[in-house]
């Protein structure tokens, strides 16, 4: 751990079957409105925004309807859902769903009280909140985004084509999140697929990068290991609690801040998923698979060592008389049977990119510098090429 | 993760060269007066104790002293500490030292307002706190216990030879924790040594128990393995900051009871070396190290799949063609080849006890459920006999 750094992460999390139950001692803490966020009407299905109503009802709530958050939400929609907690001076956010929804709630909580538009203030500016934030709470019923207890908001710009993540400080996290693995499990299975790899890329990110022997990378292993454990189980068997339970807490801890600490951190594969992502409007998680391999394989000669470790330390490769490129081959060769064995998206043709389009998602690329190498904008063609 | 839980620890954490300064930034949240905890003077010799009071003194709070905390905190000394803070009205309790110190903190900040006498009520009747709770705060010299983040408090009657852990809810952990790892490296070997030992057995308290696979078990393992590698280095030269930060960052995360998550856990090793240091008064964590190997070889059969696993993944042993049992043994072996190298104690003889004493020690032993096997007086006795 040779970096300085802090480490506060005060969202309180209920977690297991019956976890709902909890909101009967987060809602008295907040006042009496609550904009209840939830997205494209799957939780009426599933039951769940039943059990959500029946609770603020009994805590004596007075409930503000925003459904209708979209997978990537919009500039559009965060000015309406403003608008709506302005109109009714809500007290709570309560986000029912998955990370769209969570982000959604946070990008709204920290511009309620703020004259300037958000989009240019928070992602254009990328500017901190100096207003009253409204806190959020979150009931997630998605694995992946890790959005449940962290401050990062992605909105999208669909006129400009933009898809750009705000990560906020730990007054915007959310202040309780419930997390049933039950909730995850209506999802569909290519939903549920695209989560499994949205967590897993997430500790790529964090892990692919820095020189030092540090705890961060130890446990960024622990839980790449357990991820491709649970995901084999829960692809043969989506109603398998105990895979599919690990799996949402692995996404939490992929995503609160703890695997980044004492590092620098690369955040690559989310830069290219979320500009093909502006261009499809595909699901984020399968975004990230489909550029993932050409993305490594670019970057391992200048991050050799780190390949080498991660082929013995995740894929159980067998380091003997293998030379450091060997191992880092054979690590990313595994990765990649793994994400066809589970169902990802392995190219962004199969999202709907055509070559002709390649120039103009490069454009909206940003490069990173935390990483093993900074892609220079012939770089970022070549890897989109390759992923086509 | 099959349990149900609730995950929220509020404490701050600033780690890194030079991370007091963040005293700055908390000091100002707390009233004028400051009750400054710490141990036999150590941070006087190091320096540690000058720029505390610095930052305390640049802050305009008026220090009350308290020093003297022993390795073991007394019943006597809490009772001192509780009438300091009261004669004092302080409003805040800053613990500059090891996990005695912070326990301590810890023990007078939930007895304070409190009209019982808290050995009774916190210890020998187990009562959760109902009075206001006065803060605490950490700046850590000795890495080991993990009480910077938690609510752990363990305290000692010498008269009754009772050495006692209560762990607190979320209310009484530090409010904030200063880890500077180059405050440990004043710290002489054999008590680094004993700090990592008791890291890898609090690791070990939680990682050996439960039946499914989980997550908390893989980051335990990972926990253990950073442990181990980086102990190697920290023994043989203790002046390597990158081994000594990730031994610090470890400890913190061995007992913030993450990897307790959706688990059961043991403490059958604490309870035994408690009740070992209740009669010897000897540094905790090697009257852990002196009982863990019987121990374990004693419980193994009854979790033999656990140990087979711990010895696959935590100990790199090849699994080609070993029954179980062999795995298991050779597992707990190559742990005591790393005890032996690190020179840890390995029998409660060289700690002070001997044959005469094990049947009064076994009378202080609480036997414990969460684990693979709960023992009866005679397996305590039969424990202790062969750590002799």
């Amino acid at each position: 751990m040779l970096g300085q750094f802090t480490y506060y992460n005060p969202t309180k999390l209920y977690f297991g079957e019956g976890a709902l139950r909890y909101l009967n001692e987060e809602l008295p803490k907040y006042g009496p409105t609550v904009q209840l966020i939830y997205g494209g009407g799957s939780i009426k299905r599933s039951g769940v925004y039943d059990q959500v109503i029946a609770a603020l009802k009994a805590n004596g709530k007075r409930v503000v309807e925003d459904g209708g958050v979209m997978p990537n939400p919009t500039t559009e929609k965060l000015r309406e859902g403003v608008r709506i907690a302005r109109e009714n001076q809500v007290d709570l956010l309560l986000a029912v769903g998955g990370g769209s929804c969570c982000d959604y709630a946070k990008a709204v909580s920290v511009s309620v009280h703020c004259d300037e538009d958000p989009w240019e203030k928070y992602y254009l500016r990328f500017e901190e909140p100096t207003c009253e934030i409204v806190p959020v709470g979150c009931v997630l019923t998605m694995a992946g985004t890790g959005s449940e207890m962290n401050g990062g908001a992605v909105i999208t710009d669909r006129a400009a084509k933009l898809k750009i993540g705000h990560v906020f400080g730990s007054d915007v996290m959310p202040r309780f999140s419930v997390l049933d693995p039950r909730f995850t499990m209506t999802l569909p299975k290519r939903q549920m697929v695209a989560g499994i790899y949205d967590i897993f890329n997430h500790i790529c990110e964090q892990y692919f990068s820095g020189e030092d022997e540090n705890v961060s990378d130890d446990l960024a292993e622990a839980l790449m290991k357990g991820v491709v454990r649970d995901s084999l189980v829960a692809v043969r068997d989506p109603g398998d609690y105990e895979a599919r339970s690990n799996i949402m807490w692995a996404a939490t801890w992929a995503l609160n801040t703890l695997i980044a600490k004492g590092k620098s951190t690369d955040w690559m594969v989310h830069m290219l998923g979320q500009s093909v992502g502006g261009f499809t409007d595909a699901t984020h998680g399968m975004t990230l698979s489909a550029v993932s391999l050409p993305y490594y394989r670019f970057i391992m000669p200048f991050g050799l060592k780190k390949f080498a470790r991660f082929a013995v330390n995740v894929w159980d490769v067998r380091p003997d008389g293998k030379s450091d490129r060997e191992l880092a081959e054979a690590g990313l060769a595994a990765m990649e049977a793994w994400m066809k064995e589970i169902g990802v998206a392995l190219s962004i043709g199969e999202l709907g990119v055509t070559a002709d389009m390649i120039e103009d998602i490069a454009d909206t690329v940003e490069p990173m510098t935390g990483g093993y190498r900074t892609l220079t904008r012939d770089d970022v063609v070549r890897v989109l090429r390759a992923s086509l």
